[in-house]
């Protein structure tokens, strides 16, 4: 299905409206993030550039900033690999929803300020409805964070 | 040393000026969310109330909203049991503040929205300048996360 290899709709904007009030990435929280992640043949993207009001230290980006950003792009991009592995097309309403069961955050070292992040997702393995993701945080080509998400598909 | 047991401050407001800008717990940080942990005998403690913007799934509280208190919380108590062992007095400005080099998070069940949470934190180990914290989340008196923080004490 070539519309799964590299859709233009990111996959939040693909939940149902029932489902897309999350505060990091639901099209439906006017107040939140609104994190876009996007599926280009077997890898998911995102980008963020941090309002400056998300500092740490002064200079790095604060890290619960990131766990989130990571906890949002983890939960999509499960989705988009459980769509793609069950041949389930990338469309409005998605059937599929994913919550975190587990999130494990390594900050390799500090993400600098005032630059726009690349989070990139990878699929590990997909066991019935539990998907386990591989992800990166990236700025100015440097990789800053790794992490790892146990997403869980909803009934 | 009586004070390290039962300090009336938060760890956070202790934070030098200058590392006191932190989007979820400094005390600079107007903008924040301004965690308050206070460490008692041998256990660490906060509470924050979500506003409801956090929402995640409707009902529940957003992972990255937890994620990021756990993170501060985690913090925050890493550099009061380093005190506390290395009978250091927690006064202001304190002389340690700590940075997250991993952070795993198990979410156990929802934690529900409109409720007041409570964080604990309890010391793991000190090794040199690295510390590990176990970390839980309660809504109404139920576990709804535990956590797991590394943390490294700032040279």
């Amino acid at each position: 299905m070539t519309e799964n290899k590299l859709t233009h709709k990111a996959i939040q904007d693909l939940y149902s409206d029932d489902l897309a009030h999350c505060f990091g990435c639901g099209k439906n929280n006017k107040e939140g993030h609104q994190l876009k992640t996007y599926l280009i043949e077997n890898e998911t993207i995102a980008h963020f550039t941090p309002d400056a009001k998300y500092t740490a230290i002064p200079g790095s980006v604060y890290g619960g900033l990131i766990a989130s950003l990571l906890d949002c792009h983890g939960t999509g991009s499960a989705a988009a690999f459980y769509c793609q592995h069950e041949n389930i097309l990338l469309e409005n309403p998605l059937p599929v929803r994913c919550v975190t069961a587990s999130l494990k955050v390594d900050f390799k070292t500090a993400t600098p300020m005032g630059t726009k992040l690349e989070l990139k997702g990878k699929l590990q393995k997909i066991d019935g409805r539990k998907i386990w993701v591989d992800m990166t945080l990236s700025a100015d080509g440097i990789v800053c964070v790794t992490a790892e998400i146990l997403a869980i598909k909803l009934k």
